[in-house]
């Protein structure tokens, strides 16, 4: 975005020559003896900890038939132990000012309070004490139960596009749990039960399958102090590993599938590639998918944008997006609404045009430079909060990657070619590997054209 | 097909009255008492046995992971015992002027020989030696494994329909593991090994899980005194049932997908809907359907022949099918190929215009009696080989149904209405609850419309 034109290669070098900023700088990762890893990120702008601990497990570990159960575990862990009863941590995250929550992914689970300082102690002493000292009763395992099968028909069963999505990931995933919801099939939550959830917690909480991730007003020696006073007391299970997953068969074509449904306003679609993770990737691949998402579709200045919204006038708005995080091979997702009077046929049409261009044509220098700007510029603004710094480093490492990658995140941005953005592009989004979801109004009898 | 009209009511009683032929209708079954169910078929026509050994174990019991280990134990199961080595029992047979083989499904795996009838004791013999003493050795398995992997590269890799069908399958099924091959997925047959299948072989194969059906030139008594010698002394272990398996979750909207393959010579179209099973549909249900396939496509006087064939000349053929045998919920099957320069976007919409009828204004009587003749015939015909008689038998009761059921469907599918049959279509067949898959030549650059 310079406004004297700079050679490519000079460009480059003068960027390997600037001082990249890393990402957490000043992170420190040291381990317990029961197996226990810890993260410790200093932010000393308030006198504020954000206290977050993870489980290396979520909804991709859960055995076939009981899905749901990774998530339903996350909301019993907050139903009491002997010496702590249901509702008695959050009673006393609320009296101290704090906040909570959980999380649960296809990969991993976890558990935050966000407190001063002072009382970081005493949030490891309570969730060190709910990590093997659970107790579960019908009495509030049934209830909670139903509390997610109405999570479940709020944000999945009411929603089409919820449907659709869901959908999606299970036919683009033919044989990998990722094709499985993170909150269950409906009839399966229905079928999950104390001994599932106790059996799942047995085997997957433990020390030497969690994270500690702790940021703010404090130290590394401070936090081991405390972590092993409290965590240090847990004896570990050995055997508590996640097994690999089964693997995706070869797309054979591509898929699609339609979702029409009276809620809907406006139609819409969205095309899902499979494509390797930050951990499955070989070096650089995550790197140049993030790049290529956003020359394609990451804003105002995208392909998809130029050419679709502003350019020929098909979209209202059109985008792209690499989801990067993930134990396994995760996707790299194209969507797109039409303008009113442009079908969504014409609108793919034109999208997959955008992209075979791409290929053919490869990327300008300038677009590569703005989009690694960009990608760079988002990770360094996501540090600006404690607690999605935190999250940062606690996916990454619960998804099998490093700290120094999450540090190093930046420069290898800065390091990636047009080249590698092609190929990406080339390798990945093939039209006959994709799924293609169509989400449609229903459309009034005297209007349709006699197909449904 | 009568020349003179009669009134339906009429014609039903006159139906009921006539005496309808029942299936292996001197078919015995008994227990033995360490649970091995026993099916005696008596047929003497010639001096022959049929003997099956059927486990109630398939594909759809395997382990997320470890798909293909039911059929290549099939495999291995030829690999020979202490007491009869590597290729002893086949070379017996080879003797005695037999025959034998093998077969495996989503439901059960089942081994067979046909003898003359004076070697029966001598096959249960062999068959209940390779029940529970089977040695497998690296030796054995690893190159077996290649035959497999060989077996599905010549019969799915290579045949663009199959791997179109494969898809499919893994498209209609979500969650349920009929959406995985029998074969296996390449990769995950790859890493079968010997332990996996001793592991598998443990736990599924004792005669509490198994079934013997012998047809031929026997009876009852000599087959119990012999099955008692023989499979007899084996110990059950009564643990090994299968579990049920995951349900699918409601279908969201139509999926279609697509195989283009230049060793694809025509287009053809196959779509597939969820239909209960003869094991897991209500009262009715299952006949019902398969008189609704006979209806639609089930020969030259179906309404898809009548009407795309001949009438409207749109299809070089059209069919449907209905797959009846299943423990859980099975598939109903519309397929069609074009005539040269017919779309398969017009021929689908054609063959769905035919069902829309069909359900709106219903079956005549005419074409009930007569799609019913023709269910009831095909299965009368079925008998008249004494291996498929033993078949039917088998899969029926591994499947969860029972000898009755299969005694009586001639008279069970006398008994369907014609209305059963308009809401087994209107319930099934909603275009919005299938899957479409299309096989498509190869188009040359220059006769692309642009879209792959």
């Amino acid at each position: 975005m310079t406004a004297v034109p700079v050679h490519a290669a000079d460009q480059k070098t003068a960027t390997e020559a600037a001082a990249v900023p890393r990402i957490a700088p000043n992170a420190v990762q040291f381990r317990l003896e029961n197996g226990l890893d810890v993260v410790v990120i200093p932010d000393r702008r308030a006198p504020v900890v954000t206290h977050m601990i993870w489980y290396r497990v979520g909804a991709a570990d859960e055995v076939t038939g009981q899905s749901g159960i990774a998530h339903f575990l996350e909301h019993l862990m907050f139903k009491g132990t002997t010496a702590h009863p249901d509702g008695a941590f959050s009673e006393r995250i609320s009296e101290i000012g704090g906040e909570e929550n959980a999380f649960t992914s296809a990969d991993y689970t976890a558990y935050f309070q966000r407190v001063a300082k002072e009382h970081l102690g005493e949030m490891m002493a309570f969730e060190a004490d709910r990590m093997t000292n659970l107790v579960l009763s019908d009495a509030v395992v049934i209830p909670e139960r139903d509390v997610v099968l109405e999570e479940r028909r709020q944000r999945i069963e009411n929603d089409p596009g919820s449907l659709l999505s869901e959908a999606l990931s299970a036919t683009l995933y033919k044989n990998h749990p990722y094709g499985r919801p993170v909150i269950g099939w409906q009839h399966e939550i229905s079928a999950l039960d104390r001994r599932t959830a106790l059996d799942f917690y047995n085997r997957y909480y433990t020390p030497n399958n969690a994270l500690l991730v702790v940021a703010g007003d404090v130290g590394p020696d401070e936090v081991r102090a405390l972590a092993e006073k409290t965590y240090g007391r847990i004896t570990a299970r050995p055997e508590a590993v996640r097994a690999p997953r089964p693997a995706e068969p070869p797309m054979v074509g591509p898929h699609t599938l339609t979702v029409r449904d009276e809620k809907v306003r406006e139609p819409t679609l969205q095309r899902a590639f499979i494509t390797p993770s930050s951990t499955t990737a070989d070096s650089g691949g995550a790197e140049a998918l993030s790049v290529l998402a956003d020359i394609i579709g990451g804003g105002s200045t995208s392909r998809f944008y130029d050419g679709l919204v502003r350019g020929k006038g098909l979209a209202t708005y059109a985008g792209a997006y690499y989801q990067s995080s993930g134990v396994d091979a995760t996707r790299f997702v194209i969507y797109g609404v039409p303008k009113p009077g442009i079908s969504l046929t014409d609108l793919e049409a034109e999208m997959e045009r955008v992209i075979a261009d791409l290929v053919e044509n490869g990327v300008n220098e300038e677009e590569l430079e703005r989009a690694k700007s960009s990608v760079v510029a988002q990770a360094i603004y996501s540090q600006d909060s404690q607690q999605s710094l935190a999250r940062i480093v606690g996916s990454a490492l619960t998804n099998g990657s490093s700290l120094d990658k999450v540090q190093s995140w930046p420069e290898r941005i800065q390091a990636v070619t047009a080249e590698q953005v092609s190929q990406a592009a080339a390798e990945f989004l093939k039209p006959e590997k994709s799924v293609t979801g169509y989400l449609k109004p229903i459309v009034k009898k005297a209007e349709q054209d006699g197909k449904s």
